[in-house]
C-alpha cells in the first residue's frame, strides 16, 4: 500500500475570470479548478488547502496550496502533470513533496503583494487586465515617501475593510518593506507605477485600501505625512477608497521558519 | 454647411479576440468596431483607412487610421468621444485633424514592432496574451548578435511568408535598428526576451519569421552568423518557423516626411 504524502503547489493565475481563489457555491474559483485537476490526476477526491484567499479579479504569481495523496508520483512532477489539465489562466509554477506538518496558513509567512497603476492619458488595452488605469498625473515620489511610513510594526486597523465583523481581531502587522516606483523598462515607457509591499500578514482588503490611499497622495489630495496620521486614527474612515481588484497581484509567499523552505526561493526567476 | 475634415486616430488594441485588424466577412475585426464607433459618433457612414493590417491575435500600441467627416468636433476630441464607444480591448490613444492629403499607407513610414518571448520554466497566466511562452533556455546575447545582421538595407525575401503570390514583389527593405534584450524591470524578473525592430517596411509575416529564426539561434540550433546566410539565400525555406501571433505588437508608426508629424512623437509616453 502506498503511503500518504503531502504535496505543495505554487500556483500563478490571472484572476480576471474567477470569483476569487477559494471554493464557493456561487461561481467558478481558482481552487475549484485546481481541486478538479488534482483529483483527476490522482484518482482521489482531493480538496486542497490554500494559503491565501485572493478576491475576485485579483491575480497571483505565487499562491500556495497543499494536498495529501497516496499517488506514487514524485512531488516535483505534479507541476508538469497538472498544467495540461488546467486552463491557460491557471498554471502551477512549482511542485514539491513537503513535510506532513506543513500547513500553508497556520505557519508564519512573509507575503509580498504588488499593486500596479497604469498612469497615462489613455487606457492601454494590452495591460487592462492586471493594472488599474488612472488618468490623473500621479507623483510617484510623493507616494514613495508615504509608503515609507508603513514599514515597521503598526496597528493597521485604518486599512481594514469596514465589513470586518470581529472588532477584537488583532490588527497589528509588521511590514518589512513598502515602496512605490515608476517605470516599465520592458517597453521603455514610464507609465507604470508599482506599489510593492512585503509583510508578515495583511488585513482584509489592506493592500487595496493602501493603494487607494496612495493614489490620493499621488494626486495631491493628501500629503505623504497623512499616511502616518491615517494609521494613527485607527479608523477605516480616515483612509482612502479601496482600489479595484485588477491592479493587485499576490507575488510571493515565503515560510521562513519552515524547512526546507529553499524551494520557494527561486520560483520567480526559475530558469 | 460644414467642411470635410480628415481625422487621424492612433489606436491600441489587444488582438486576442479579433480576426485581425482589417474588415473581413468571416469574423469580427478591430477596424469593424472602430468604423462602427466613428459612424455612431458622427452620424455618417464612415469607413476608416488603416495603416497596418495586423493579423489575428497580433496586438498594437499604435496602429493608425484616418477618416473624413463633416462633423464639427475638433480633431483632438475624437479620442475622448470614441473610447466610451469602444470595448476595453480597443482604445484610441490620440486623435488629430490632419491634412486631407495624408494617407496612412501611401506615405513613407517608419514602423516599430516588438516580439516578446516569455522564457521561463512554466507558463505565466498573467502574461499569456501578449507573449510567446518558450520553455527552452534561450541565449539573448546570441539572439542580439544575430539581430545585428538585420540592420541596413537588405533583400528580406527569406523572411516573407511562402504564401506571397507575387514573385516580382519588391523584397528589399531598410531596417534602422534591430535588437534583442532580456529583462523585465517591472517585476524584477529576467524572464522576458524582447525583439524590437524598426524599419521602413516589413514583408508579410516578416517579424514573426525573424522571431522564429531568432529563437532557433537562441536555443543553439543555429549560429548568430546563420542569420546573414539565411538572408543571402533569398528563400523562405532557409529561415526558421513563423512564430505565433500573440507575441507580436505593432508598437509605433511614424511618418517622417509628413508635417506636422510631431503629434506622433510622444504618444507612447503621453503624460
Amino acid at each position: 500500500m502506498n503511503i500518504m504524502k503531502r504535496i505543495m503547489l505554487i500556483i500563478a493565475y490571472d484572476g480576471t475570470n474567477y470569483c476569487g481563489f477559494q471554493v464557493q457555491p456561487n461561481g467558478v474559483t481558482v481552487q475549484e479548478l485546481v481541486n478538479r485537476a488534482v483529483s483527476e490526476l490522482t484518482g482521489e477526491e482531493i480538496r486542497t488547502i490554500g494559503a491565501s484567499r485572493t478576491d475576485a479579479g485579483v491575480h497571483a504569481r505565487g499562491n500556495v496550496v497543499v494536498f495529501d495523496t497516496k499517488a506514487r508520483m514524485p512531488g516535483d512532477k505534479y507541476s508538469y502533470a497538472l498544467n495540461p489539465r488546467l486552463p491557460d489562466d491557471i498554471k502551477v509554477q512549482l511542485s514539491r513533496e513537503v513535510s506532513p506538518d506543513f500547513h500553508p496558513r497556520y505557519t508564519d509567512t512573509v507575503k509580498t503583494y504588488e499593486y500596479r497603476i497604469l498612469n497615462r492619458r489613455m487606457p492601454d488595452p494590452t495591460r487592462r487586465l492586471n493594472t488599474l488605469f488612472n488618468y490623473f498625473s500621479l507623483d510617484a515620489d510623493r507616494m514613495q515617501a508615504a509608503a515609507r511610513y508603513l514599514e515597521g510594526t503598526h496597528d493597521f486597523r485604518s486599512f481594514q475593510a469596514s465589513g470586518e465583523t470581529n472588532p477584537d481581531k488583532e490588527t497589528v502587522r509588521t511590514i518589512y518593506s513598502a515602496s512605490v516606483t515608476r517605470g516599465n523598462a520592458a517597453d521603455g515607457n514610464e507609465d507604470l507605477i508599482t506599489f510593492r509591499i512585503t509583510g508578515n500578514g495583511f488585513l482584509y482588503n489592506m493592500v487595496r485600501i493602501l493603494a487607494g490611499t496612495l493614489i490620493e497622495i499621488g494626486r495631491g489630495k493628501l500629503e505623504p505625512e497623512d499616511m502616518k496620521k491615517i494609521m494613527d486614527a485607527r479608523s477605516r474612515d480616515a483612509a482612502g477608497p479601496t482600489a479595484p481588484p485588477q491592479g493587485l497581484t499576490l507575488v510571493e509567499i515565503r515560510y521562513p521558519e519552515w524547512e526546507p523552505w529553499e524551494v520557494y526561493e527561486n520560483h520567480e526567476s526559475n530558469r
